[in-house]
């Protein structure tokens, strides 16, 4: 078998980017020693690239309300049941660094019901997929079991909204083949 | 019964609102006679409704390739696969406008494989319902069937980009219980 | 493209069929201007179409119990979930007319969750979808639930009868390739 | 356990019963010895009871096109799927009869792509299954599959129609909660 | 048509297998008359053969906890399930002789909500059945439903272990093509 | 939270097991270096656990036809999508140490159709998911797809065996919480 690209459709040079992509781009290969696939993968289209971005860090870099290992659990979950290669392997790294635990991902990839993790994160990840494969079945009684474990109006949003944010991001993924980098695999095990 | 609100979480008065998006919002508000619940709903969240517009509208707006009629459709059959009722009742009148149809939106809504539409329509439509219900599953023949259609690189990057941004459209909508305005349901009849 | 005939099936000439269908449908023609192409197309097969109107009005036009309203709300949620435009534009319009109310055939088709009805039709359209979807799961719990939204035993027979009726009416419609007349699709806006 | 009754609604006397179906239950059980138990269930609604009954002749016992042994098949195979007990006990029973084969119906109702049947009948019976599940999907591919079998445009309707009733049917059976006749079990062995 | 074989594999002459599978098989031929398929089908790979058979008895000939009829419902309904032909007719065949009832192999088949057994053996299969379809979700409400009906931990094991060896049957069936022997339709009846 | 212990069933000393079977674990110890949990957990019942690993190992350990790696892919494709975390874990550790390749597993898991694998393995997954899914409907076509890549009929029997097989133990483990040993996690990456 020949290696497949890392996207179906064409991938800009880095050097040729718009500058605010290109700078971007670059701080992120300095911070990381790598630049992400969806970076590369995603900036031929440069202005869906900048909103996508945009909106992933206001879900993602959120200082309050839900952690940041939370915030990737939700996106490894749903990730996984979407068939996302993409991001359960990237998303699975960082939520392993951001976790500080080896194990966690690909506990939470495959079947967060026997993960090592709380109980109120159990109830945060029903409610994940629940949005992910029935969002129109959502309804009042959801929000109070979520209240009941002690979430805010605010964690909620956040819950539901990174849900359907990857629900995105992972057709995006299957639709270019886009292929995880390898450094991804091992970090943080 | 009662009304049930717009949005099952707090929605900010325009006049409160950040100077951008104020000024976005009355702007359409003079166009199109109201302020369409979707951005009065996600405007809670300033940075992410930025984010979210911006990515409709290079998505939307876009002038070359598929017609916007075209793009509506998209997000009409999708919408309803996806039981979203605020997508389906705005876009379906956004869709009756630009495709200068009465009776397009509620055909295409409830089976596209019975509109009155081209050959090469219910093909860019058999994609998207791909990409909504099983992207994981998007292969390089469906890319060959699209291209036999006379479909480009990217046009095909729009339908499935389209289709996934109203993937997570849908789940936000379905989240906060958005409501359509009144206004959407006899437009464009 | 061109248009699609109203049936995949021949469709007899009025003047053709036997008398009493005859008589039917101009009483219908003159009632509502134009014949509904459900009648055209079934009239096909005149013995079927007899007993299908005859089964159709036992259960539509019952005075007692559920409202009409409430009858042709059943009819367009399933008739959504079973993709059949033909029910979901024809009924649709009837449930505005009979509903008086504008709105509420789109919300109901597309996600009555969300629609503007009480609870107790909000359980009377449970209880539809799923003798729609799973009626092999259909037990003394359910019967109980309607119950204590005040349904009759009569009540209950309806909604499930109205439910598999119309899963035989959509699933001809879509079988023949059943299109809706255009004079549907703005009837009681 | 308690022997659970033949229905969960009411169930007349045949006494009561008006005078048409009182003479058409007894001709029925002058014949088969019993008064099967869907006709009893359905009683209590005599209107839809004659529409059901005037409904289930036209397409069971037409003489042209498919065998009545093939009728049955559809049946039984469709009722399965639709987990339909009383359907698929009395139907089946009656397949055994019709096509004087034993064996024959536990296999079509299992699974009837390993029954020892033709291919043109397989073919037949793919159909009904996409019109019992996915009725909105049928094209003009599947009508060309089944021309290519051999089946003219009346067979094609029979083999829709049939599985398009015993959608209602096998809905109102689990509805109603209806107990097949001990005696059809083994009639036909 | 042709009659099908026993399986799409070839299938050894009993003279031709190892001695301990030979003996055993004629053991079973002396029993029962015949030598059902699955032995002639799975004995193509002696190793496989030995460790199927070591399995099912381990769980099926137990003679503490759920009785044989019960192990046999369970089969029953997840092989139906599974559309597994062979194993709903051979285990429907054992299931009536094991429960001296010529009814209930046909009840539990199609739809065990609807069968005359208690409601303690609804449970038993409400469990099977999501062992079958979604064992990924069995959690502790569910054991606490089972030993609310008086399961004990060891019976819970067997019911859940019966329907995922059946599991594996069903498939193996489906895989081989394997055909049910005559003798078991009417067996028990 | 508190650590989940390895099974949700008693779990015996390896110092009270008969045996074979501790001499069997004690080996495996002395090899890998620890007891893989799958062991510990179907030890609580013996005569099903040498059944178990009897089967495994005719499956698995076979030296003809497929490579070993090639039949771990199976496994840990088939696994995921049956949510099975003990499977997906141990055998992708076994995956990726049999194919020499760290990257392997987790590709295989998610979404194989975007693996760094062949067109003849990726057929060969195609053909285990089928069985996996939808076992009723394998027929000639998909052993002549398998024949056109060169699968002999051995070769054929042996992917859907091994899906069937761990269609059972993806449900055993699911049943039993099975919890996947630590070690796994890194091993081989």
């Amino acid at each position: 078998m020949t290696k497949t690209p890392i996207s179906r459709f064409p991938v800009p040079e880095i050097a040729d980017l718009p500058e605010d992509l290109r700078e971007r781009f670059l701080a992120v290969q300095e911070k990381a020693g790598f630049v992400p696939n969806v970076f590369l993968t995603l900036s031929h289209r440069p202005d869906e690239c900048r909103a996508f971005f945009a909106y992933h860090d206001a879900l993602m870099e959120k200082k309050e309300g839900l952690t940041k290992a939370e915030r990737e659990m939700i996106v490894v979950a749903t990730s996984n049941a979407n068939q996302c290669q993409y991001c359960v392997v990237a998303h699975g790294a960082i939520l392993r660094v951001r976790a500080k635990d080896p194990l966690i991902a690909d506990q939470v990839a495959v079947n967060y019901r026997k993960a090592d993790i709380t109980a109120r994160q159990k109830a945060m990840l029903d409610f994940a997929m629940k949005v992910c494969d029935r969002a129109y079945e959502v309804g009042e009684e959801d929000i109070a079991t979520l209240t009941g474990h002690g979430f805010s109006e605010e964690d909620i949003w956040d819950i539901g909204a990174i849900t359907a944010f990857f629900g995105m991001s992972n057709r995006l993924a299957n639709l270019t083949s886009m292929k995880p980098n390898p450094e991804f695999y091992s970090m943080g095990r």
